[in-house]
């Protein structure tokens, strides 16, 4: 099975689609990149960085003749994005897209795909707090996760095709339920990116502590939050609205579980927060053990050089 | 004013003692170091390693003869320990702490303080997730804040040099009044801590997902709260047993804020979602300016070598 696609088409040129492009030459996995965003400003910053080999005027003209053609904009425009260039689609071609939600990505695509294109959803389980088309690399893919989607009745070949391409650009490619992924990367994104916009939110909020304080002091912890919370608001506005009720879902277990430990607190219940601290060491080993992450202390920052 | 001391004594032998004994020797602010630790395996690797220049039996005979004693234990054993070596503390000495909560430390530490000798406590707002006698390291300080609260009427010369034995280990150093210490702390650094692990322990207990997914889509974001996760369980629990008030307060602006945002997201009001996120990228810009984080994404991890 290649790997390689001879025309791909990246509708939405920010980190994603930058490093798709970036990983994809790497590869040697295009023959030719074309590209176009809604912002004439990206466009413009596209074609003269070179991101891709041709910055389409309009998505429609983007897709023509493309063998693979990738959606990488916001979930909540991914219909609107469809519905567009569902007529310019290639017969034999390829469709995808990079959201972090599926269910509603699907439901919002899927009347938009002609006959003889294949519709293959897939989520790219990586990214940065940076945004924008000089933003992305080659290397973003390497190690980790993409997960496809496909409907049920999809192309097996389509499939292959796409997973090939992933594996191409240093991804880890595995098949999911469109409803277990939203569930699951409800636990391990959603609630956790909301969690921390909450909490930065919190702390530029109060009036007794200074915010020049909240940044000095926010070595002790803090300030991880913030990298997450300083990630695209226009992707994760449509992520929350577009996975809702697993968001929801996670976010009631969480503070249950927030309320139990404020009672342990409360009540003096060392033993309690001793376990549970205990209990949550485990999970950061395995993520290390996976690959998922550094062993270095503190992601390696502060640390002299070897 | 001199940043040396003759001879320092460091109770407990875990990441911020052994970060401040490397830092100690890179900056020559130290004649001979003598360390303690509570459990003997401790002791005998410091030993080991050479952690210190003499391993003591006892925290009280450790503290004999010393210029500078530095409790590095846990907030809740402070007490205990201050009591243990209060009598055998030298004239003209100082006595400094650790704590990442200072107006219970100094409340159970300063009644075991004899005449003469001069309690400074102090706060290193600066750790990784690491702990032990081997996870010290010499730049852990380097251009982060360490905060002293001297009670009123505490000498100044001993404060002063105090914080020029700071500034020597590479800290900037602030005063602050005890309680406005622990409010800021508990924003910083406190609730921060307490919502990792709860999000931790909601992700290691669903059922629906295992724990091979959590682990490999942990890319996504949860991987962040997983290292905060990971750090000491006896430390952390002390930490909100003796700062229960300020910790539970900022929880409680946490949830109401948490509480809102869930309802913008259940009601589908986008606008209310990405005003607060566009708001909360700011704090992290200002974390980057003041040199507090690396501005490289994802903290750097997975970029190719420059």
């Amino acid at each position: 099975m290649t790997a390689r696609f001879e025309r791909i088409a990246l509708i939405g040129l920010g980190l994603i689609a930058g490093s798709i492009a970036h990983a994809a030459r790497r590869g040697d996995l295009v023959g030719t990149l074309v590209g176009y965003a809604r912002s004439e400003a990206t466009r413009a910053k596209a074609a003269e960085i070179g991101l891709v080999d041709e910055v389409a005027a309009t998505a429609a003209e983007a897709v023509k003749e493309a063998d693979l053609v990738i959606l990488c904009v916001p979930v909540g425009v991914m219909g609107a994005v469809a519905a567009e260039i569902g007529p310019h689609l290639k017969p034999g071609a390829i469709l995808s897209d990079v959201g972090s939600v599926k269910q509603t990505v699907i439901d919002a695509v899927a009347p938009h795909v002609p006959d003889g294109v294949h519709f293959v959803p897939s989520h790219p389980v990586a990214g940065t707090e940076h945004s924008g088309p000089e933003s992305g690399f080659a290397t973003l893919y390497d190690g980790r996760f993409t997960l496809l989607t496909p409907p049920e009745g999809t192309d097996q070949a389509a499939v292959d095709h796409l997973a090939a391409f992933w594996r191409g650009l240093g991804a880890n490619v595995e098949e999911m339920e469109p409803a277990h992924h939203d569930l699951v990367l409800a636990v391990t994104s959603h609630a956790p990116h909301l969690i921390a916009y909450t909490m930065v939110g919190v702390a530029d909020d109060l009036r007794r502590v200074t915010h020049s304080e909240v940044i000095k002091y926010s070595a002790a912890g803090f300030r991880d939050f913030t990298r997450i919370a300083a990630s695209d608001p226009t992707m994760w506005r449509d992520v929350f609205l577009n996975n809702k009720e697993a968001t929801l879902e996670i976010l009631g277990r969480f503070t249950e579980e927030l309320f139990a430990l404020q009672r342990a607190i409360r009540t003096g219940d060392g033993d309690t927060l001793h376990a549970y601290f205990t209990r949550t060491r485990a999970i950061r080993r395995g993520i290390i053990e996976a690959g998922q992450d550094t062993d270095a202390p503190n992601f390696g920052r502060g640390l002299p050089p070897k």
